[in-house]
């Protein structure tokens, strides 16, 4: 039996090169509603989002993430530099301009289970824009201080992503997965699961 | 234009009460499969399975948890006690008994972005039980040191949830979510959004 949420699952990729073309805006609340349907610890729904499809709100975004990212470049070290270079990944967000509508999600600090919740909630969108033929990143800022002041958030969210929603024009292919019974024990830690 | 993603998330409510009727292993080893598909953090993919059959095991995970529960429970106070009172909820976990089905999710404790990643991918296996008719709850024991120990598992990963799996017998209703308008700002903080 065909199951359209591991269709979607299996499909989606995390893109960093967006055309710039406009989307509607409509696809991107369908997803923000989805999200809404999530569970939270006890069920205080501790998430709020910004939807930001102005270009000058969207650089300005940039230049917050982009200098904390530079901090945060120059002191990384070991195996995760070495990750990065080989993914090519620098300090440049260019992404966050590039994509017509970015979404900035954000976490009421004081809820309980509160980031669980909010990833929970995050998943859900991300399937959403798939099924609308939308790419996504769930990129997390070195330094959410900048884009967070930037944005005059309440005192009591903290900004957990910010989600570049558009058009995919990134070649690069869906990063390896392992497979289910590399990942999955039945009754007991180490006892492989065979198909 | 109708969902496929949205329609389950407004369908799917937590459940507590569970048929004991056993279920197609297959849906739930689906369910995972979506899973691996998430992203993550540098592609780490902090996440392992233990998907719990055995009568016996779901006892002893039950016992290991209200033990937990019950320690939680005699210290919590305030709003979030009247709360659990409201919700009719208390030390007893019958449903990790009950339903026939548990999976086990733990967290690769020194990956990148572990726990978003993690939650993100517990978000595509809601989605994936509830296309497949099954309901599930996203329970957090309050101690996790207990179930940790009984399922042996390796130091480097921690126990994140346990997802009760099977066919639904509550009749509670979905608890009531924010609409979009209320959790959805456009551009700036503050600024609502209208449809």
């Amino acid at each position: 039996m065909s199951l359209k949420v591991l269709d979607l699952a299996k499909r989606r990729k995390s893109v960093r090169k967006f055309s710039e073309k406009n989307i509607p805006i409509e696809k991107v609340l369908k997803a923000l509603e989805t999200a809404t349907h999530a569970p939270s610890g006890a069920n205080q729904q501790p998430w709020r989002f910004i939807v930001i499809t102005e270009k000058d709100v969207k650089i300005r975004i940039k230049n917050a993430c982009e200098r904390g990212e530079r901090e945060f470049y120059e002191k990384v070290d070991g195996e995760f530099k070495q990750w990065l270079t080989e993914q090519k990944l620098s300090w440049k967000k260019p992404f966050l301009e590039k994509a017509p509508v970015l979404v900035a999600v954000f976490m009421k600090k004081d809820a309980q289970y509160a980031r669980e919740s909010v990833w929970i909630a995050i998943g859900f969108i991300l399937l959403a824009l798939e099924e609308q033929g939308l790419s996504t990143l769930t990129y997390t800022p070195s330094k959410i201080q900048y884009p967070q002041l930037l944005l005059n958030v309440s005192n009591n969210f903290q900004l957990e992503a910010i989600i570049p929603i558009g058009k995919s024009e990134d070649n690069k292919p869906k990063a390896p997965k392992m497979t289910l019974e590399e990942s999955t024990y039945l009754n007991q830690w180490g006892k492989l699961i065979t198909k």
